[in-house]
Order: structure tokens, then C-alpha cells, then sequence
């Protein structure tokens, strides 16, 4: 498990075959590290280079990409992540979720930094990956468990409880379309459908183990990084206390937070499902990745009327609401159980709840009745229908076998005008952020490879809940010579602090690190520096950001995405009924507008194409074709 | 002459109008100068937002700017410098022209970060300022003198012998279209005819004395970067040695070296007029600008057959090129005479040394005879024909009258196709390097604002003269993530990289900064910081270097000038008649491609016009119109 440090910053790629059983390792050099930088990068790389334009997402000519980046494993609060990829059997693009826990730790210190997963095997089987070393070992008495089951018989079978082991439950084999894969029990690579590329290759589980960390070209960096994390404890507070979602109620206000499928504003018993609340009323612990000081994640435990196992962890601020408001739900013990349900059957909460927002809405209008839904009165408020929804999906039963194609797909099914109701973006449902509220989000929504995303952009949302200036900013790009626009703005100004902040999280995607560790540009390009020895900088970051984007726009391209794929529901171009936003839809012609000059500052053309030259210019005109 | 440095950064503008003698200061603060930093920034505001579209740049109209930078006058090597600015009469768009010696850091010490001069006084006058007033004082006296005269006098009248005198002899005073501003008698503003808006203004001179220098933010990070200038006095160890020109020889191999108009290739006597045979031959010492430890500034003697006056320094490279082998002149003593005379009578060596030789060419093709010479056989070599044209073009004599219009009005009047002769861009004669060894610097040539401009960018050049690589660099902009291009090639890779170098190079005029301190971008960002305490970087650079570029071209399209106006003269297109590019021309869409390319990048139209939505990202749509 040697690696060179001397000629830079290196890595391993661990190749497994499931058609054929072979599995291979080939080292990946300084400048491939250095052009691609990990996570994402390597997974547009992979996928543009490996994936034929055109294939089934579910079947075996797809891979499934784990990668990390030259921060994940590193003892440092925030760099326990990597990224998951392959071609979305939701969106039909290029997708990627990112997720923490200590899997990414434990890959790395098994000498890895890539694993691609092939073909498809006869059998259910999983990975056994543990000190460079790779099996293929049988599953069939692990398919139909759920999470926690999973990896409690492997760690048992493997007789190591330490083992970390990234699985699907039914809902990946299943094949829900937005299946995710579980990290444990309660950390989800959730969104775009991982887990049902998992379960299209019989792919139950991938365990990992290992004891020896790459060296680092210069420990006092990090070190440094360490301490300034130490003394800004403060600015990750709010985490540590309440985990995600602590500004839910002036969210609300605000109205940000989605009501009744993005369709109405103001949800007064806002306060009955905050994280303060479930701090007050259930909360028995708090869980951290590898290596994090912060410990977001919230442990619940439930006796009555649900049973909420605690190994499921508890809801995050995204559950809450898709679960939640978005389903006019306000039973924070329903939601609870929702999200034991999701993580137990590896479905991604997002689109679970949108999608049974979906169907909410179509019930109260008449479109989806009780002979579709096998007599569940499907009303937006309705907690236990919703629950019964989670399991309907993730068994693919009845109407959840319709919904688990989700909203868009469900909608094109039903017809009717249902598509008004499908609250997605490539078919991806929207996360727990109003585009109305802030334009910003809404571009990057639209323009996002991977469909609607929470984790693309939010500057104005973190602005107008922390802030009451009239003018957005990125306080760290102030000295990148960004300046601020205005709130309501969606101006050239603003879709240039989008494109900073977009930047800003796929480099933070690439390395793998934590969004909620707030590093400055330079911090995360100083950290890059001292892991690898690179005489790296903010700038580099920036256009390595404009060279991911664009592979992952490119794999796009190559599926048949347009610009017109690049759109919002038609719904945001309305108000919402009641609350803050009862005035405020969005502007369609301003959000074109506003895509066309992102565009241009990527180097696409007007229908979104990256140019050239472009391609050139980023050294990955090679990339743009396979037969 | 108190300034403000709680609140960052400022300084004051002086104002002098000659029309009604009226003299005023205002400030500038912090969020200006962090807009536009200095120099070639503020030349570009004030002439955007104070002078009408369309005026005579000789008439009253036009202003005189003279701008200073934050480093400016700073006691550290390279900080010597400030930029004079107007409407040329030469290109008829935007001008800028820097120098050294001792001028800038004496007017920052008199409290002035500007000089704004307008009108047209009635008699000729000089302004004396010192320590915070300006005098009107009249110069009629003065009118006619060389430029060693004009100081002499006015630093006798003044009665102090450390004033120093910006001014102009009688090439000024004569409108030669290319006459400079000397700065002593011999450091020139010499490009883009800023004496002849002295000279149509009857402002003789500009003397400049003060005590005062504002305090500096950091003053550790100030020295630090002294500190590393003492270290590093070997990168500079050729400008010491030689000055200006050390590796003319490799250059003349190369194909670098102008020969006999940009005709010809080869110039075997080359080793009779490089920098190393005048240290040898005639050089008596080495002259530097204020602060400097380099001293790159030749001072020779000459005795016979010419009287070189040591008082006017000695021949640049440029100047050696321009009056020697671009005329086919291996005469090194004549060189040195017509170096003494351009400053002598304020005019650019350049423009002189390629009108000079135009008509050579024109004389040898028999477009231009002895009775349009007065008899003078004006052909190539003829070093005594060279040097009665210099005194001709200053007086405005016989065919110096028609020189003294700049080789591109010459041709038009003479007409005969001798357009083909007129080796310019935007009516500025190219300087001496040779854009079809670079073809970097052949975009240069074609986009910059100011016409042919041998500060523009020179990567290739740079790279060809001193290392043997296939692929061409800016060494410090690889920690940026800008990667190498190959030599020959000007594809987009390579346009980013002339965009990155001309990027470096606009904000040296603007900090204003010497070219020739190879200090990499980020110590121009750390001396930025130290000096003005904004946490400036790297990236607000190269936005602030878009936004001056940008503010040129909207100048320049303001007066009429378009897309078309950015090209090369039909000679490159063609290879030299022998030498190292004999078989090497230019190919036309190949740089027209580059030029789109440039012009995307830019933020500019294809017609080369900025886009709408980029000047308001900069923050300058409200620069565009004036009335």
C-alpha cells in the first residue's frame, strides 16, 4: 500500500468487474490528481470516458463510481466525505451525491481512492475491500435486509465491528428510481438514484477497512487549519445544537421553507417540527463523521405511537420538510419514523417526500383517488398516509410502484395536467429551498448537471436568514474582487457570485469536503496545498470548477439534454398562496435571461453547449466523444 | 497634505485648468481607488467620464492626466513609475504611456495621486507644484528649448535642484503626432503623442517637488517584499549588466529583431550595436529611477563623428531597434546621436526610428524620391539620413512634416500602395518585437487599446529568448491553473495565457509597477495589501485588469473604432525576406480566430463591443455615454 509522495500527489483506483469477477487496482498520477482533483471531477472524468452515450442506467453497461478527494480521511472536521456517481436512472444525466460518515476514511486507508464498479453480477454479492485488497463475496442472505440489518450481519460475518459498509435496503433493490445508498444506517448518498445502480448490479454492499493514511506533504498546514477550526467553533454552532435545519422558523418567515408541494406560503405550526423541538421532545444524542468536532446529526428515539429506532439516526432539515411541510404534515414524530423508513430501505427523503407531495396534490385535486391509492385518503396533512407511501415505494407496491419512478415520470403516467405538480428539475424533485424566495437558488436549480440540488447554491437564502442587508455577497469572495448585488437581483452581478459560490461547493465536491465547515476560498486552497504539496490557489479552484461543470455538462450533452431542460416548473413562476412570497414569483424571461449569461460565463453557447474552444482551453476537448 | 488612512486607501486629484487658470484638489477615497487602482484605471475614468466623443485630441478639449498608482513612489525597486494618459492624436483612441524616474514619487510626496490638466493656456506655461499647491507659471521663455535646457532653467528659476520636470522640447511644441513627455532628459512617456497634447495645451513643463509620503498599511509586508528584491538581484542581473536588450544577438537569431521594416530576416552586424558593445564602446554609467536597485538605464559619451551628450542617458532597446536594424542601420554611435536628439526634442524613438525607416522603404521602391527629401538619399543604412529625418520630423521640416503624421497618415497622403510600408496598428508603429515569432504577441498588437505597444505581452518571446521548451509558460501562472501552450500555437489555451500576461501587465500600470521587477502575481497582490490594507488577491487583480481593458475598449468604441481596427499590417502575413522566419508568416484566420477568442473571454461582442451585461457586472455600465 505504498504511494509516492515525491512526484506529487497520487492515488489508487480499485476496478471490480461483477460480470466477470476480475478486479484490478491502477494508480492515477499527480496531473490526472491535479486536472480532476477527486469526487465529481474523477466521476465526470470516468463516466465521459467509460459510459456510452445512450445506455440504460440500470443496466450492466453502467458504472458506479465512489471516489473520494485529497481531503477525504483526513483528521480534520469536514473531510470525511466522498462522492458517489454513475448515470441517474432518475434524471437520466450525470449524477452525484456526496455523503460523510467514516466510509470514505476507511476506503482511503485501504489504499484507495476510486472504485468502480462494473457489469452486473448474477447473484446478489458485495465488496469486501479492506487493506488494498478486494473480494467479491456472496449476498444472497443479506438481499431484502434493511440498512441496519446489512451491516450488522456483515460486521458479524467479518467478525469487525469496525468495518464501515455502504449498502442498499429494499428500496435499492428495488430499483426506486431515487434509491439512495446508506453509509450506515443514517448516512445517506441521497439524491439521483445511487442505490438502484447498486441493486440493477446485484451490488447489496462495499465494506471497507484499513489501517494505513497516505502521507501528507506538509502536516503543519493542516495542522494550522485544525487550530483555526478549533477557535471557530462558533460558526458551526448552531450544528452542533440543533444539527440542520436550526433557522427553520425564520426560514418559514422568510419563506423559504416549502409548503404543500411548493404550493402554498405560511405553515404556522412551523414550530411543532424544528430541530429545537425534536432537541426538547426526542433527541438522544448527537452523531459526527470521522475526524468532525461539529456533530450535526441528530439521534432520535421514539416509543409511541411510532417506534423510531435510534440506529436510524434522525431527521435531517431536508426530511423534515419534504416529509414534513411539503406534505402539510406537522407531526414531527411521523416525520421521525419517515426518515427511520427511508434510511432503512435506502430511499432518498428529498424526493420521497416531494413525490408524495406529488401525489398529495393530485389526490386534492381529484386526479389520483382511493382507487389508486388502495383506499389511503392522500391528503396533504395526512401523516399516516404518508408513512404507508414510504413503504408502498420502497417496496414498489401498488401506487408506491408508480411513485417510485418519481414525480415527473408519476405525472407523465397519470397525465391529466399532473406535470403542474411534478415540483422537479431533470426530474429530480426540488430540495427544501424556495427558488422564489431566492434567484440565485433558482438558477442553480436549473442549471444544475444533476437536477434540482440543494447543495449547488444559496447565497441569498444564507443572506436573507442570517442577515438583513440589502445587498447579497460571498463575505470570502470580497477579496476575489466580487462584489455584492442586490437581494431581488438576478442581474449579471448576482450570476456571478452564483458562479463563485457554485465553484466553491464542486471544488468542495472534488476534494471531498464537508459545505457546513465554512472555509474560506483560500482556506480550502491553502488545505489543498498542504495535503498535496501543489502550489495551488484560489484561481486554480476556480478553473478546475469551470472544467467539472463542464464534463458534467458535456456527459449531459452527449444524453440529449438541451437548454431547455435548464428550466424551472411553471409553478414558480406564480406566487405562493399565503405567506411571505404571496407576491413574488419569478420572473421567466429574468431567469433566462439570467441562464443565458451563466452560459456565457462558462464558455457554453446559447443552447448551453460548451464551445471548443472552451473545451480546449481546459485541456478536455479529448473527453467529448465515445463510441 | 494630511491623508486619511482609517478607511482604507484614498488620495486627492489636482486639477488645473490653463483655459481660466483655475486650480483645484479633490479627493479620491477607498472604494474608487480599489475600483480602478491607479495609472491606466483612472486614465480610463476620467477620459470615459470627462471628455466628449469625437473632440481633436489637439484641441482644448482633450485632457492631460497624469496618474499615479499606490506604489507609486514607494521606496522599494520597480515603484518608480506613473502613467501620463489622453485621447492620442496618433491612434485617435485612448493613450497611455508609463515611465520612471524620479517625477511620480516626487508628486505623490507633493500630496497628488493625479493630475488633471485641461484647456489651453493663451501663452506657453509650466505648472510648479509643490507640497500641495500648483502654480500657473508662465514659460515663453522656455518655448524652443531641448528638453535638458528646459529643466536646467526651470529647476535655476526655482532655485532648487531636486525639482523634477516632466516636459516636452520642440517635437512637443510642434504636434509631432508621436512626440513624448520626457520626464529629465531622458525618461519618456513615449508612446501615443502625449507631448503634442502638452505642446497644443502651450504646457511646456510640469515640475514637481514635495516632502510628504503617505503611510503605508503594513510596512512588514513592504519590506518583506524589499527583502526578497535584495535576494533576488540576480533575476534583474542582465538590466543591471546591459539594460535594456542583453539578448539582442539570440533575438536577431531568433527573428525577434525588426529588420529594414519588418521586411527583412538576418541582420548579421547585429553584434555592433548591442547593449554589450555599447557598455564596451561609449557607456560612462548606468543611471536608475528612484528607489531602484537595478539601474538599467544606459548613460554613454560620444565624442566623434558625433556629440552625444551624456545628459540624455543612452539608447534602449527599442531605440536600437527602431533607428538601427528596422532602418538596416549598424551605425551604433548614430544610434546613440538619434537617441540623444528624440529626447532632446520629446519624441518616441519608436514611432521616429518606423516612420523613418517607412520612408526608407518607400525611397527604395521609388515612391518617395530626393525632391520629397531634399535631397537626402534615404535608404536603408544610411545612419546620416536617419539622424537629419529625426531633426526634420521635431521642426516639422520639408518631408519631416509629413513623418511627423506617423508612418500610417504618411502613406495615406503619399498613397502609391505605400500603406503597405506603414508597419502599425491603430496608426502606433509597432515596436521591436516580431509578431510572427510570437503570435501572442501579434493579438497583443491587434487588441490592445493603445495601438502597437511593446508592453502589451510578450510570453513567447520571453520563452524563446531564454529557454529551449517546446511549450510556452508564465511560470507564476501555473499556480493559477493556467497550463502551458505550445509555441507555434494561438489557440485558445494560448489566448488565455496572452489574456493572464496582459492581465499582469494592465495592472502594473494601474499599481503602477515597472515590467521589468519580475515580481509574480502574487507579490503584486501582497505589495497591493501591504500598502493599501485591502485584502486584495490575485483573482481582484485580474477583474480589476478585465475592467481597465474593458474601459479602454469602451473608449476607443465610443470613438468610432470597431473590430476591423484590430489588425495586424498585410507584411506579417507574408514571411521575411530571410532569417529565422522566412517561412513563417502569419496565417489571417488562424489570428482573427484568436482575436474572437480574446474578445469572448473579454466579456466583448464579436464586433468587439462589451456586452451590456458585463459592463454591469463590472460596475461600469455607467461609464459608457457622455454627452
Amino acid at each position: 500500500m505504498e504511494r509516492k509522495v515525491p512526484g506529487g500527489y497520487n492515488g489508487r483506483v480499485l476496478r471490480v468487474n461483477l460480470t466477470n469477477h476480475k478486479v484490478t487496482t491502477d494508480p492515477i498520477d499527480d496531473l490526472f490528481c491535479r486536472k480532476y482533483l477527486g469526487g465529481v471531477g474523477f466521476i465526470a472524468y470516468y463516466l465521459l470516458t467509460e459510459v456510452r452515450p445512450g445506455i440504460d442506467p440500470l443496466s450492466p453497461e453502467n458504472k458506479i463510481i465512489f471516489a473520494l478527494g485529497p481531503l477525504t480521511g483526513l483528521t480534520l472536521g469536514g473531510c470525511a466525505r466522498h462522492a458517489v456517481g454513475a448515470k441517474s436512472p432518475l434524471t437520466g444525466g450525470i449524477a452525484k451525491s456526496e455523503v460523510g460518515e467514516y466510509w470514505g476514511s476507511q476506503f482511503k486507508r485501504a489504499g484507495f481512492d476510486v472504485l468502480i464498479v462494473e457489469g452486473k453480477a448474477e447473484q446478489p454479492v458485495y465488496l469486501w475491500i479492506h487493506n488494498g485488497k478486494a473480494e467479491i463475496k456472496e449476498a444472497l442472505h443479506l438481499w431484502g435486509k434493511n440498512t441496519k440489518e446489512t451491516q450488522e450481519t456483515i460486521r458479524s460475518e467479518l467478525a469487525d465491528a469496525k468495518i464501515r459498509v455502504a449498502m442498499i435496503g429494499p428500496g435499492g433493490e428495488n430499483l426506486v428510481k431515487y434509491a439512495s445508498i446508506m453509509h450506515g444506517p443514517f448516512d445517506a448518498a441521497g439524491r439521483g438514484g445511487m442505490g438502484a445502480i447498486m441493486g440493477s448490479k446485484n451490488l447489496k454492499a462495499v465494506a471497507v477497512r484499513g489501517d494505513s493514511m497516505p502521507p501528507i506533504a506538509n502536516s503543519d498546514g493542516v495542522k494550522k487549519v485544525i487550530s483555526w477550526l478549533k477557535e471557530n467553533m462558533d460558526l458551526v454552532k448552531a450544528f452542533s445544537d440543533f444539527g440542520t435545519g436550526a433557522p427553520m422558523v425564520r426560514f418559514e418567515k422568510l419563506g423559504n421553507l416549502p409548503i404543500r408541494n411548493f404550493r402554498d406560503g405560511g405553515f404556522p405550526n412551523v414550530d411543532m417540527i424544528t430541530p429545537q423541538v425534536i432537541k426538547e421532545t426526542m433527541r438522544v444524542g448527537m452523531e459526527g463523521c470521522f475526524a468532525c468536532p461539529v456533530r450535526c446529526k441528530k439521534v432520535v428515539e421514539v416509543e409511541d405511537p411510532y417506534k423510531v429506532d435510534r440506529a436510524y439516526g434522525g431527521p435531517e432539515y431536508e426530511t423534515i420538510g419534504a416529509l414534513g411541510s411539503a406534505c402539510g404534515i406537522d407531526d414531527v414524530k411521523a416525520i421521525a419514523k419517515g426518515s427511520e423508513l427511508c434510511n432503512a430501505y435506502s430511499i432518498d427523503t428529498i424526493s420521497t417526500g416531494v413525490s408524495i407531495a406529488f401525489a398529495m396534490e393530485c389526490f386534492e385535486n381529484g386526479l389520483l383517488t382511493t382507487e389508486d391509492t388502495h383506499g389511503v385518503e392522500l391528503e396533504f396533512g395526512n401523516a399516516e398516509a404518508m408513512l404507508k407511501m414510504i413503504e408502498l415505494i420502497a417496496r414498489r407496491e401498488g401506487i408506491g410502484d408508480l411513485l417510485a419512478e418519481g414525480s415527473a415520470r408519476a405525472a407523465e403516467k397519470i397525465g391529466k395536467g399532473t406535470e403542474a405538480f411534478a415540483i422537479q428539475v431533470k426530474k429530480q424533485e426540488l430540495p427544501m429551498h424556495e427558488p422564489r424566495l431566492s434567484k440565485s437558488l433558482g438558477l442553480g436549480y436549473m442549471v444544475n448537471p444533476h437536477g434540482a440540488d440543494h447543495m449547488d447554491s444559496m447565497i441569498d437564502i444564507f443572506f436573507s436568514a442570517f442577515t438583513e442587508q440589502p445587498n447579497v455577497t460571498i463575505p470570502d469572495a470580497i477579496p476575489l474582487g466580487l462584489e455584492p448585488a442586490p437581494f431581488e437581483d438576478i442581474g449579471p452581478r448576482k450570476v456571478v457570485l452564483f458562479k463563485a459560490f457554485q465553484s466553491k461547493r464542486i471544488i468542495a465536491d472534488s476534494l471531498v469536503f464537508c459545505h457546513f465547515i465554512p472555509f474560506s476560498y483560500r482556506q480550502m486552497a491553502e488545505l489543498t496545498s498542504a495535503v498535496t504539496g501543489w502550489d495551488t490557489s484560489v484561481m486554480e479552484h476556480f478553473r478546475i470548477a469551470e472544467r467539472i461543470l463542464t464534463m458534467c455538462r458535456l456527459f449531459n450533452v452527449r444524453e440529449g439534454f438541451t437548454a431547455a431542460d435548464d428550466k424551472l416548473p411553471a409553478r414558480f413562476f406564480e406566487p405562493t398562496k399565503g405567506g411571505a412570497l404571496s407576491e413574488k414569483p419569478l420572473n421567466f424571461e429574468q431567469m433566462e435571461k439570467a441562464k443565458r449569461y451563466y452560459y456565457f460565463l462558462m464558455g457554453w453557447d446559447e443552447s448551453g453547449v460548451p464551445m471548443n474552444e472552451k473545451l480546449e482551453e481546459l485541456g478536455i476537448d479529448h473527453l467529448g466523444t465515445i463510441s
